[in-house]
């Protein structure tokens, strides 16, 4: 009862960098349709039977906010994908709606700092921030977050990473420790930090936990390692892991377990949303390729031949889709096959997730833990401080972690 | 040093039932290949580097014999199964092509015992023992077994099940405990074990370790349980999940694990060798079947609608090729669908695994472990034993009892 | 300018058998939102360019009316499709709920006669007329065709057949001509017509076109034939062909061509929508499966092994899914595969077609034509009076047929 | 009766460039097996019945030879393409390989003329003739060829080019007419024509017919289109029409024909014999995706996003597998798909076409024809001198030219 009370009380900021985007979108029609009653937790991990005796936030007492240069807000962008891809229920939208304009208020001007041209292309915000060194971005940013929860009494504010990806960042000496990391911010050129990095210093700085749902660089950075730790504040990353590359997490090792030879394994992936456009760029593609194709060589113990695509094609909106073609040897030097195809509505497998990375946040920090939470392996592609990437092994340990309590 | 004379000393017989069918003949020409040196022992389980410790028995420690009811012997099997599906290598048939002559002498005429239309119509060997009652069919069966041992010296001598698919039984009171049995094998009338299960008795009872194959029914009742406690025999089943199943054993925890509803789950199988052909009997179909499709609820706590089907078509030969449709609802009710298809060739990938389990059937019986092997259940679709169907569960059941010595 | 004002005073009226059905609810949707300028002929043949010229009847002209034997109506049907399957737009939906509702005020109860289970299962309708003979229900079916028809004004009168596939009917001495026919239409038994050829009777004696979507008998009879001709009224069938079999019907032709021996050809059908239920009864699915497997010996000159399932899949709704695997043998035996998904939406594959086929029809009427329609075998899965399968030939014989005005 | 003397007497040259590649020591198997009859003409459209008519070359007729820059023979590479695709039979091998070792005999070094990376990778042949001019080079392979002839006392003598694939080749004002060619060809740079041409060139010229199995330019060219009608030569190409280009062939005249609009048309190709080693070269992998895309906008009268690749996977060999997405919109906007996997043996497709071709060649050659063989166009993915894509189509233009004697 008490706890219930407790639990009431309680208000979750999710801060949402990308608040404009099919992912960010998604997320919040979900909790308000969540918080009205109008849809079950489908798609939530923390929702499972066995998890039901934690105590993690409900979705009515999430509010929510975010960074995004593009115009829009929560509710244009909840309806644009709709038009586009057919995903939602249209009297779920109408009752929601209402929320989302509500939400779309905390919304703020993102910042962009020394993007490249696939970046710059969305930017039709006239009051995006170009911030002139990392450290005037930083500032920007805190001001922005420490406004919102106080705005909102907030017992929790957890900042969500789900902007476009951006392209890979060449960590160099600067980054090595926080200590070599603090006079850079102040310089200009060269940049210390990739903009998706910035957004995290700023969060884990004024001690908000940071999930990095994509694939770029965010606090996977050894100075930005070191500052979670300094200030005792949970992160997680890297690239949520929602469609072909889950599927591999659990047939990689099946062929592993039967010492069946992978000798090639091709994945095809098709999309049509802002975000296989941004990815259309050679360079954004470049990180999430890189993301999809690493566990195989993991998993299996040795590299078979492969070959991972990521391609825009328009129609397909939102609806990911994947082909993927397994070839393998068996007894006797036999070449068999599985092909599998994967078409799945991308925001929509997303969001959920964020909702679960949000509540796990949430209770480390209750918890008092911090770093990284390397628990939550099985949610990302390229799990930051773990190298099991077997699903059935990674959510073991999910289990694991919350049957201690 | 030590380990490895006792080792090269130990001769193991295995004993396959069925022994002129496709999974026998492939097991026998890979033994040959691999204990010339011809082929890696890829598809084999006990052959993983992380159990690379075991006092595995060795290839060349084996000596093969078996029952039949058809015509022919391991190497007639094994070129004919190459003639229609083009599966093996040619230099390698050759090569062994003695070894499968050797130990085709050791082939001895099977047993039907009230045999259903589609096993008759197999049975073309004209010494095919027709038992009046299922203590005759015993008896001639364990003296075919006790020969075999003392003729070869056998160390072990492992009895498998791969003959072909027999009609559901239904279990009675005679079958509820040996003592309830033994009166009611002396009648002719009605049968009070279905031939997989005479076989079963008769190893059992002499003592040998029973390994099943196939969806019959083999050690499966109670009163046959008990046989193997009292005699202290180790034993396993049922059906090989060397396929479809396979995957669905992987796939059916990813969701589950990430709370995706699957709204159906619709299998189609297509084979054409003589286990497809048998199969495509109603009666021998039904015992698949069910095995094929009983793991789903277990694995996701829900029966989603569900469709298995496996026809024989001709032209696939030993090529069993299966689609999978999942349809599955994801977060705010939206339906996505994951396809497979997979084209394996059906007697390479379960005789590597039947080499697996006569080794772990003798260590087992090497560390005197009796009734069932429970830590076999990743072996099969309906493992006798244990409810776990979780392919990744099942095979760390397997490496916690690799890892006790 | 005259042509258009002669057209724009032509009215046609469509009368659906099975009007509260998936195909009849989109077509009313359909000519709504085509009269209405909201979305483009896509899918429909008389609407491309080559055939551009002809004085096809506008969406405009066209009224609706029909018979059903369940509670309904185009709106609510149509409504009841888009909740289960999503696949219209809401806004289409909205505008044209006026024209669904006016148009449903002319639908009649069906008459059922001798129906089976399935069938019988689905009549929630009060006022189904249930004839004591086949004469009864045509004097029933032609006094609501005719009292629509003055109604309306109609100039023209074409009558669809889109209700649920009944059982096949075997056709004895009664059917072979008009003049045996005649008498045995007074009896209460055996019953000398099912019922969607009770239908065809009623139309094609009044003397409207009739047209059969579905696989059932409809005007496919000698009697029915020969009464066609009398009257001098056009008609066609029989099984609209828009999903796998059309597929087939352009695949099978290139093996042929190509020499390539097909060695076997299995199709897997899963759909979730009434139609569907209906056709998991095993009496009226066997219509079915012959009418989509007849075609493939005769487009390759031989006979391969086919298989072809439908099954039902309640989650699928209208979404009609299917699995294709062709298994050829090309130049010195080697075995090759060609595997297809179709993945489309049943009625709004349908519905254009539906228009086409009325189209046609009148214009076949203002030639003077009559008997069948060999020119639309295209459309069909077991096109009357033509023994083409070619898609391609099919067509031509289409374009050779409007080209000759 | 005089016919069959003079079909047995006459002696047909089938000279390939490229004789130890895949698509050549196929065709000198297929042929050899051909007139052992060991094997069916399953393959090989000339053999059709209804072309049963036709004084088609016997196989007994045929003599082989070729040039090429690779060591190695028919013999060789046929064992070669065994022993990693496991496509032929033991037998048929056996028994043919005394023919393919005689017809060895006749292979002779190939010329490279300002060969790219790709192509000098391959030759390993320390003959092969690096010609200096365009003309040094046709003198060399007429040479070669006119020996051929005489040698074996060939009634007929077809050049077919199966070599590797080169890279585009930019025409300018010396290939526009055979007039401005000829200095060219005595000039070392630029480049007056492509190593295919030079093959083309020297073939037409010496009068012999010609034909095109690649992507490379070959005889498309004015000025060589101008010196097969002066000398009165047959020619046909270019690249072979085998596999996920033949399917597309069919099923997009059937989207076009039922007014379905392709939204988008994806194809991934992967393959891993020697062609496909050296499509691994952006420079010659343009040619092909070229011809595999061009034809979708002129089938369906408008361009939709398409996307096709085509890459190198080693495990496959010879096993081209495709998958192709098509998407697709209906009536109403409602989006459908159709997705389909083609796996096949790319060599046994291609050859029994080379046979077809040096066929219809021979016959035009009799017939007195002259110039590109249009009629040919179903043959080949960018036929020359047709503008028609649909198969269908194009095989109806190929049954009018054989209908005519
Ligand atoms: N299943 C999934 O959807 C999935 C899975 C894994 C990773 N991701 C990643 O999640 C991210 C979001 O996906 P999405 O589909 O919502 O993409 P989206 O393109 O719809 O949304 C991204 C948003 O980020 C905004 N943005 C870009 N740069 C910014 C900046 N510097 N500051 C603030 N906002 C910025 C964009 O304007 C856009 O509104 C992508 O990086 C994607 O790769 C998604
Ligand atoms: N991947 C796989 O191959 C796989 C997987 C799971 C289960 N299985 C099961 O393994 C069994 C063997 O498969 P297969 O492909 O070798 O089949 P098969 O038909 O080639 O061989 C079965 C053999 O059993 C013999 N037989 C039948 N009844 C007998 C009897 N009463 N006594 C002795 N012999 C008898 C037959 O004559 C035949 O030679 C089948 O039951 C099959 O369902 C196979
Ligand atoms: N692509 C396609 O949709 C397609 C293709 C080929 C054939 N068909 C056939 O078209 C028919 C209609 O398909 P659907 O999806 O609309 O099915 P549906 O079940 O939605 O509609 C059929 C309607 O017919 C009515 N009906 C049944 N018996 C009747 C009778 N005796 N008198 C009057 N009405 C009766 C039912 O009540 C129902 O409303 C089916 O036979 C189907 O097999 C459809
Ligand atoms: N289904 C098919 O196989 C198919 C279809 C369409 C087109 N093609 C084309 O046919 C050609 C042959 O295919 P393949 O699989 O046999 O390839 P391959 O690589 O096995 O054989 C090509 C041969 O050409 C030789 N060669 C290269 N340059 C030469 C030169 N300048 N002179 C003489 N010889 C030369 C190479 O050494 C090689 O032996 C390729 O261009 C391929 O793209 C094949
Ligand atoms: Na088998
Ligand atoms: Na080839």
């Amino acid at each position: 009862m008490t706890d219930t009370v407790v639990m009431a009380q309680r208000r979750v900021g999710l801060w949402i960098i990308g608040a404009c985007g099919g992912v960010a979108s998604t997320t919040a029609l979900g909790l308000a349709a969540l918080a009205r009653g109008l849809t079950p937790p489908t798609g939530m991990v923390t929702a499972l039977p066995q998890f039901a005796g934690h105590d993690f936030d409900e979705p009515a007492g999430f509010v929510l906010g975010g960074h995004d240069i593009r115009k829009g807000n929560f509710l244009t962008a909840a309806r644009e994908l709709h038009d586009r891809s057919n995903v939602f229920d249209e009297r779920t939208l109408t009752a929601c709606a209402g929320d989302l304009e509500t939400w779309s208020a905390n919304i703020r001007p993102g910042v962009v700092y020394k993007p490249n041209a696939a970046i710059t292309a969305l930017a039709d915000r006239t009051d995006v921030r170009q911030a002139r060194t990392p450290r005037e971005a930083v500032d920007a940013i805190q001001a922005d977050l420490k406004a919102f929860k106080t705005a909102h009494k907030l017992d929790h504010l957890v900042v969500v990473n789900a902007a476009s990806t951006e392209p890979p960042f060449e960590v160099g000496d600067d980054q090595q420790s926080l200590e070599r990391l603090l006079p850079a911010l102040e310089r200009p050129a060269p940049a210390a930090l990739p903009t998706s990095s910035v957004y995290a210093f700023a969060a884990l700085d004024a001690g908000f936990p940071y999930v990095n749902m994509t694939p770029s660089r965010g606090a996977t950075l050894p100075a930005l390692e070191d500052l979670a730790r300094k200030r005792g504040v949970p992160h997680a990353g890297q690239d949520l892991k929602t469609g072909e590359t889950l599927v591999k997490s659990v047939l990689a090792p099946l062929f592993a377990r039967r010492n069946l030879r992978v000798l090639s394994w091709v994945g095809h992936n098709i999309l049509g949303n802002r975000d296989g456009q941004v990815l259309n760029d050679p360079d954004n593609k470049a990180s999430k390729v890189k993301s999809k194709d690493a566990l195989l060589a993991e998993l299996l113990g040795y590299k078979p031949q492969t070959l991972v695509s990521i391609e825009f094609i328009e129609s397909l909106d939102d609806w990911k889709t994947a082909w993927d073609h397994i070839h393998f040897e068996g007894f006797l030097g036999a070449k068999m096959m599985l092909q599998f195809t994967w078409q799945g509505c991308d925001s929509l497998l997303a969001a959920p997730l964020v909702i679960d990375l949000v509540r796990l946040a949430a209770l480390a920090q209750r918890r008092g833990e911090s770093g990284v939470m390397s628990h939550l392996a099985s949610f990302f592609k390229s799990p930051v401080g773990a190298t099991e990437h077997d699903f059935g092994k990674q959510f073991l340990m999910l289990e694991e972690y919350l049957a201690k309590r």
